[in-house]
């Protein structure tokens, strides 16, 4: 895999949704294209997808993105397939025009170049028909957004080369992408059969008038679809069989297979050939999991995705939200809030770690950790009688020097709490010492030492805070009065290091 | 919907996979459960099942969860249901079952209580034809995991009245649920025909040797799952039409409805009058948006799911981290990417303050200093070999300390330039000291001084760095050796302060 390389050079013939989405995910990838499609807006629709792409791509990922490819336009198929070493079609699925296409590129294009169909369901030795060398030819079918969705499936014809299907595999993982080798030739290959089995039933539901297409979106994005963005049908259905498996899960689903649960309505027979190769595959896939282990996977990623969705405040996140305002709602009239932990610190903010939190070596990437100690000190803030309407009023703490510690990892769903300390005040200063711990065990996770000062926003300068605040702090300060000094505080970057790098200073 | 009240005690009749299910969820939301289930081990599935939920949801929320519920085991239907405001049915589905279960439950429940089966597709007229009180009886079926997914669906019998639909609607939101109502009485509802054929089409590509279980399963999860989590088909379908709306994508789409591109062969003609209502639901579901609002909505919960898989390791966020990797290790290479100014500092890193970096006083929030500064650290890393490629193979730097200076405000839309020096180095730290500037006039908004540590991430500690990696540092700090030391850097906080407060310490 890390020998993958990204295409020198791509041709693109068509750009509707699909081609401009190849687009964007090519010229985000650093990758240079040639585009040729004859109608109008051709440029644009790319542009718009490349606009997506990157505003989709900077929030999900820190890394530096690379420096874009260039789009040019060519004005044949020939100028467009001129250099490239992979030629992607995405014309509309109409078999003449696709065979036309693919032909002319095939003849014009470089001896090595890959020449592939974006098509949805035809067949690839069909629409290869007129090339000159369709052992270089695949379907490689992408789904919208492309340059969202990883999945491609890679379709070889009669004549395609078992190289070629190898080089393109390598060639889409270079982009980012999961390639799923189709190993038959088939209309629909595995994806779109299973959309288009999704799609004819909902077409029925709504010629039938039994539900309106809102409802069924519905009826497939508050469950069923929550599951399938982390398994599929026959993983799902056997952690639903329970420990007893996947033939125990067709012992007492398969006689459904005979009810009218569906208007599509060929079956095949469940007879006992099927039944062990289901039973086999369906071992294979779980490669010895038990059922408590990808009942986790499953529960910790379907946290992750309704975390994700709760952020949107789409969709099912949105009930997560409704029964997280109910669970405050109820607990308001129990505590006040500020746990009293009879160690003389203040506990003012709990923090899980969430997904997006993670950067790439697997840990909480290094400003969430200030985002976790600026939280407790927007908590600290109102204790003291200075949130958000005294900032209102017009002055406030601004924060002017930070210095973080970091003792130990933290990883996606860790539960982090903050104790604070008010080591110092005076009338225009603040002097706070934040510890995150890890909730479970207590371990450290980071210390934050910060200097504020209270400033007349308008003005732009440090002036005195008011008697409350001040009043407020002198109360905090003499709470803490016996508290031992942290041992790091007050130290300078490298004065308090740890064991592992024993010189105090360079 | 904040009328919404929770059962005040609920009969579970039944415990596998759904029962338990219900269990967890109705514990976890504080509600006392009686459980009747006279098979061996029903109180572990319940049991097992509530653990699981209780993890989930600790992970899924910082909200204090309700005191949880008492489960009590019941010996009798009669006894399970005696003072229950909701009898919840999830026997295994075998319709004499379920008549003679409910009938039971119906003549030895409240006459207040709600009656409902959890049937996957049974018909509600026909498994409720024993009950004395079938005005009271619905369909309510969820989706396994049911302590966590929302949806559930409800379907009346012909004797139903709407008020057991509305008060049982309302009893499920208060337990956290997406009540989906199913208007019209069919075998399987909404989501189990969907299911339903999804599953046979699945069963026909294993049956046929076409693909293997777990091909099927990648083939939902890399693509169209991840896209279901969020939206369903028809507006999904929608937004591949583009801007010329539902109509323009059915005269593309419409015909492949009589492609083999599934085995379930029955399909609806596409005439006007299916034309013109499969339209106007999907303008309703718009409800005004245009394309480019709802892809930015598809963009964005696609990439917090996906940012919530890449946390888990899982599916489809797998690719994703690749994808950083690549891009990472990239950088490496594209020595281009450094501006060299002539002041003898490294310009590694431009940053432009979003308008969600702003914090409630109108400035850019305190942790997005530190992510502007940790940005320029990660790309000062693959400058010296350091980078994504380097960390896969074990080793990695990690800041241990942090020391950050504000200087000056930044607004949102403001361009930020950061210059990075080199201020010391052996082989197990790196000491950096990063200054963020505005680039329009160069004005100082803040520095960074930051040690890491050279890791050995398997084991844990601190390990020289290797031999291209030290040389490389020694070219970089032989580069800047004539530079003078930064005034601020070395100092503990309040030491080097602002003029603002003029107090050496306090």
């Amino acid at each position: 895999m890390a020998d993958d390389r990204l295409p020198r050079r791509v041709a693109l013939l068509g750009s509707g949704v699909i081609g401009g989405g190849w687009a964007a995910r090519l010229l985000l990838s650093g990758v240079d294209v040639a585009l040729y499609d004859p109608a109008p807006g051709a440029s644009e629709i790319a542009e718009t997808q490349l606009r997506r792409a990157q505003r989709a791509w900077s929030r999900l990922t820190l890394a530096p993105s690379p420096r874009s490819g260039t789009l040019t336009l060519a004005g044949t198929v020939a100028e467009a397939v001129a250099g490239a070493e992979l030629v992607q079609e995405s014309a509309p699925e109409r078999e003449p025009l696709k065979i036309d296409l693919l032909a002319q590129a095939c003849a014009a294009a470089p001896a090595n170049a890959i020449i592939a169909s974006s098509t949805s369901g035809l067949l690839p030795t069909q629409i290869s028909a007129g090339m000159p060398h369709p052992e270089r030819f695949l379907v490689a079918h992408p789904f919208n957004p492309v340059y969202l969705l990883p999945l491609v499936e890679l379709c070889g014809g009669v004549h395609t080369s078992p190289e070629t299907i190898e080089r393109a595999a390598s060639l889409y993982r270079a982009l980012g992408m999961h390639p799923l080798i189709v190993r038959h030739e088939i209309d629909g290959f595995i994806a779109d059969r299973l959309l288009e089995a999704v799609w004819r039933e909902a077409l029925w539901l709504v010629h039938d008038g039994v539900a309106t297409a809102e409802e069924i979106d519905d009826a497939l994005r508050y469950g069923p679809g929550l599951r399938w963005s982390t398994m599929g049908t026959f993983l799902i259905y056997r952690l639903a069989g329970g420990e007893a498996g996947m033939r125990h899960f067709m012992a007492q689903f398969g006689p459904a297979l005979q009810l009218p649960w569906t208007k599509l309505t060929d079956v095949p027979e469940l007879d006992d050939e099927l039944l062990d190769r289901l039973v086999s595959e369906s071992d294979a896939q779980a490669a010895g999991r038990s059922i408590e282990e990808l009942a986790r996977v499953r529960d910790d990623c379907l946290v992750a995705v309704l975390s994700g969705l709760r952020g949107q405040s789409w969709g099912a996140g949105v009930d997560i939200a409704a029964t997280e305002r109910r669970w405050q709602r109820a607990a308001l009239t129990a505590t006040d809030g500020v746990a009293a932990a009879g160690d003389g610190l203040l506990h003012l903010h709990q923090a899980i770690v969430a997904p997006d939190w993670i950067d790439y070596n697997g840990h909480m990437t290094e400003y969430r950790y200030l985002q976790v100690l600026a939280d407790t000190t927007d908590r600290f803030l109102p204790l003291i009688g200075a949130g958000g309407d005294y900032a209102a009023s017009g002055s406030s703490f601004y924060t002017v020097e930070t210095h973080i510690r970091h003792l130990g990892e933290a990883h996606a769903g860790d539960r982090l709490s903050v104790s604070t300390r008010l080591l110092a005040h005076d009338p225009k200063r603040l002097h706070l010492f934040h510890e995150i711990r890890r909730a479970d065990d207590g371990s450290p996770v980071a210390t934050g030492e910060h200097m504020l000062l209270h400033v007349d926003m308008a003005a732009g300068r440090a002036v005195p805070a008011g008697a409350e605040v001040l009043a407020a702090l002198d109360r905090i300060a003499e709470s803490q009065r016996e508290l031992p000094w942290p041992d790091s505080a007050g130290r300078a970057i490298g004065a308090g290091q740890a064991s592992a790098a024993p010189t105090p200073n360079l």
